[in-house]
């Protein structure tokens, strides 16, 4: 498949848009006019640089309302286009992109239409230039692409074909299958976008996403146009309010790696198959030598103890049941954060040649002598995604420190929660799914006291699962920061956990009087029952098939690392997210040390008690 | 009209909610369930905060999925309303809004659910509580008031009664007027919203604004709800992204302007008749005095003189034509911005009645001996607006200083453009709707190479016009400023202003080739004409009727002060929206001094010629 992209789903000048294409790989873009209008490169310097770059310039774009009624508008149509076709031979590019009319003239006979556009085509062939005619789903007469295909066929002109883009197929609902039957097809552009129920103009200018990360089936789409024969590039075309205001680098690669994996999909093999992780190896935590010992402390209170010692020194091994949680301290000045995530993996070298092909090259930390290898990922928020495998264990870069963890009930890692800049949480998800083969769930809006903040998580088949959460826009502009960043201990008795938490000198996070009296007029819990959430802040919620989800938080050590416990009975499968804006506006009263001084009627913040 | 908001409407804890309403001036709040389940503060201190603050509790809210074809879970329904009639008591407050249900178990028949109704009206009855019943406009079986209303009468119940909501109404294009008729009005709420052609649920929880800020005919739905008897509070819910995250007393402001305009749209005469400003007295830059000379230099090289010098020093008055600039060198360190506007007005006093009851108060600079005493109100974003008579004249405040314009075809300010904070854009355009009683055009979206800008000019009947501007959200995350602030002069031939600006040593901001080669192609321009645009970097726009739009814009001096000179033919009524995106494309490319490098291909940046 080659691959293309159009420059208006990258910000930045027409230059850097080119150099963030090519250095993500791309073979082509389409050159949207805008962009070049607001560009001091003339077209033949945007060719020339484009050649240098190894890009060609496959479309550009866009030619709208070609049709008008009137006979001296169609007339300025044709000149029109005589000016944009030899300027798209300057470009060195042979395809103008035209699209179906809009406005109030348009043609509403078929036969007329044919006729104007077989005058177009002339025009455009006697530039040596050929047309693909889109239908735009909100076109005035021609909005589905078997119409647009239709009238190419009735117009019968060599340099005049047909440009189908999924989403103005897909988001009128039309079936794609018949793409297949198309004999030319002279483009294709893809774009995915979250099911919305909205007109679709603004659905289409403001939220269209890359392949992966929306609601459409693009592998059947796709699947149609290689039936058909089409050899041409593929091509994204994406609007989207925040790839706008992206980084265009780091954008490009979520567009190259995209349309990898749709190749993949369209045509299972393309990529090397790699095994999903098995399961959890460890979670790291990396804080400065200062910030370290209040992570050790939680620790600690949670019933986990410090069984291991890195050979090298500052990076501790601190178990508890079936939990490893590696705390580094080698970190600079930062507050504490969730650094690393270890996965179990028995084919590191198969999934290393899978992430090349995603742009998702393996990286390999420093070893010393008798340490294991870990090759590693770094995912786009920079926490690093490691692959541990057996043999050699991982575990053996750690001496054992005879110390032994008085936590037994904890069964496992339940999921950790990532906090992601505000520009990139579907760049994030991008990576979950493609990468490491999770499945994302049901987005999530949940409102704090600052605003809103949303939250996805994703899930593996071995039993994996991140949570991603972004918050509100401004919550800098206010300066009060999300507490979003956690790790999720599962145990099969929480209140029995949070008793030891406590009595071993945890504080968990306090929840208000009100909530446990609405859990009380909501579920009508023995009382007895409710009485122990409340002792100790523990929140409760249910899923209308009885599965139950008890959980508690510890206090945080920063808004970026704190731990939740939780129980899960009668296959409940969510996350307690019914409670979380009583926990977010719980950590804007007690907030991290040094994350500032909270609500208005915060009594200031205490420290995790060591 | 007593007032009252909701506290979902405002950002923040309870407390801080409360805080927010009480200083902007309501009479009453609404508490929102999840704001009280979340705080700290039992019910009864909330009760004795909103006393202290002297603050009623109108409403408890909202008390969801009231009724069930299923009689068990029908009976949970009146357990839990027991529970939260009990906690409204102890709020001192006797009210619960009740929606219409939306689960999959809502009744359908309306006799069922006048009976569910009545039974649920009985448990409350018995608490001393009363519930007033809202159709959702997405409600299962009952989405149209009128319909809530039959069943209400269906039951009739003292107990029970109806709660309209402007939103639930008018998004559903129900005729609001039967509101006139309804007997039992228990609770009435009001909303604005943009006119969006999107589901009303998200539309909804996401969209919602201040009365004023939407495109709802909001006073024929509160005439009707007056006709109708209704005494009772008129009450804020706006469920908004925006203002979630923003300050909650300054939305508390906007919320009470709102709220005390909508009275008077509703009933002329409530607040006092202000005319309105008959035309620009000047704009205001204010620079450091460093930053002073930039401004000076501009001004001179658009042939503008330093005709008067304040008589306490540090304030020069520039003129040319009927423009009027103030350079106020008395600014800290800051760039150059504009900072005031001055208006010409006949009756200050009667403003300032007006003003103080939408909650922005005059305030009055310093005035020195022999000067005029100018009242000013201070816009949401920090400029001033000032307002001057004829008698005292402003002017007398300068010396004449013997120097002579030699620029005379300037005709006055044709706009002022104004940017503002990411979440100050609606506050902004409220102001000047409520306050200065201007209109608001159409909003508009312009692509910068960083990100959507949106744009909407407010015009007054006098010609004023005020263009609001605001950057895509990670602006300043990216490091590149959006260069928006800016005066536009009037000219009638801005051929000749641009060549003797450039004579003067002015330096155009420079369009791209590209962008004048378009303007062949769609407009066929004559080629004597266009070389002439080209030479001097003047913009072009032609509208449907013919009417011809001419343009340049300086250089920058800062990102919040540069000018634009404008040439309008036949009529043109626009901005030249179409050309604002190569606008700013080029002025990422050559950036004010001290703006940062610009674009990938910038060649730095050239400070305007002294």
């Amino acid at each position: 498949m080659r691959t293309s992209i159009a420059t208006v789903s990258l910000a930045g000048s027409l230059s850097e848009k080119l150099r963030a294409a090519a250095a993500a790989g791309f073979d082509a873009v389409e050159v949207f006019e805008p962009d070049l209008l607001a560009s001091p490169l003339r077209p033949a310097e945007v060719r020339a640089l484009a050649g240098d770059l190894g890009l060609a310039v496959a479309l550009f774009q866009p030619f709208r309302d070609p049709d008008d009624v009137d006979p001296a508008a169609a007339a300025r149509s044709r000149e029109r286009l005589r000016h944009k076709a030899a300027l798209t031979r300057e470009l060195g590019c042979d395809l103008i992109l035209v699209c179906s009319s809009v406005h109030a003239g348009a043609v509403h006979d078929d036969d007329e239409l044919a006729a104007q556009l077989t005058a177009l085509a002339d025009v455009a062939a006697g530039e040596g230039v050929r047309l693909a005619y889109e239908a735009l789903a909100w076109g005035a007469h021609v909005a589905d692409y078997r119409h647009g295909a239709r009238v190419v066929a009735l117009a019968g002109h060599p340099a005049l074909g047909t440009c189908v883009d999924s989403f103005h197929v897909l988001s009128r609902g039309d079936d794609p299958d018949d793409i297949a039957g198309l004999d030319k097809l002279f483009f294709c552009q893809v774009a995915d976008a979250p099911l919305l129920g909205m007109d679709v103009l603004p659905w289409s200018r403001h939220h269209r996403l890359f392949p992966g990360q929306g609601g459409f089936d693009l592998a059947r789409f796709q699947r149609a146009v290689t039936a058909s024969g089409y050899g041409g590039p593929v091509s994204l075309e994406v609007f989207n309010d925040l790839y706008r205001q992206s980084d265009p680098g780091r954008a490009a690669v979520d567009a190259a790696r995209s349309l990898r994996h749709l190749a993949d999909l369209t045509a299972p093999g393309t990529l090397p198959a790699a095994p999903s992780p098995s399961g959890w190896a460890f979670v790291e935590v990396a804080a400065s030598a200062e910030g370290a010992p209040a992570v050790a402390a939680l620790l600690g209170s949670l019933g986990l103890a410090r069984t291991g010692a890195h050979r090298r020194g500052d990076v501790d091994l601190w178990t508890g049941g079936d939990v490893r949680v590696v705390v580094n301290h080698r970190a600079s000045a930062e507050r504490a954060r969730l650094s690393s995530l270890g996965l179990r993996s028995d084919a590191p070298q198969v999934l290393a040649a899978r992430a090349r092909e995603l742009l998702a090259p393996l990286v390999h930390r420093p070893v010393g002598p008798g340490e294991a290898e870990i090759p590693s990922l770094v995912a786009p928020d920079g926490t690093w995604v490691q692959f541990c495998g057996d043999d050699p264990d991982w575990r053996g870069d750690f001496l054992p420190t005879g110390e032994a963890a008085t936590a037994r009930s904890f069964t496992g890692i339940d999921h950790v929660a990532l906090p992601q800049p505000f520009a990139g949480f579907d760049s994030a998800g991008l990576f979950l799914t493609t990468v490491l083969g999770m499945s994302p769930g049901e987005l999530a809006e949940v409102a704090a006291p600052d605003g809103l903040v949303r939250s996805r998580a994703y899930t593996s088949t071995a039993g994996i699962r991140i949570a991603l959460n972004v918050g509100p826009t401004s919550a800098t502009l206010r300066g009060r920061p999300l507490a979003s960043g956690h790790v999720a201990l599962a145990t099969t008795d929480v209140l029995a956990v949070v008793a030891a938490f406590v009595a071993a000198g945890g504080e968990p996070l306090p929840v208000p009087v009100n909530y446990h009296d609405d859990l009380q007029a909501r579920f009508g819990l023995d009382k007895r029952f409710l009485d122990a959430l409340r002792r100790h802040h523990v929140l409760y919620d249910r899923d209308p098939d009885g599965g139950e989800f008890l959980h508690f938080f510890t206090r945080a050590v920063s808004r970026e690392f704190f731990v939740e416990v939780v129980e899960r009975r009668g296959g409940y499968r969510g996350y307690g997210a019914a409670n979380t804006p009583v926990r977010l506006a719980a950590q804007r009263e007690h907030p991290a040390p040094g994350d500032g001084s909270g609500g208005g009627s915060a009594q200031g913040s205490r420290t995790i008690r060591p």
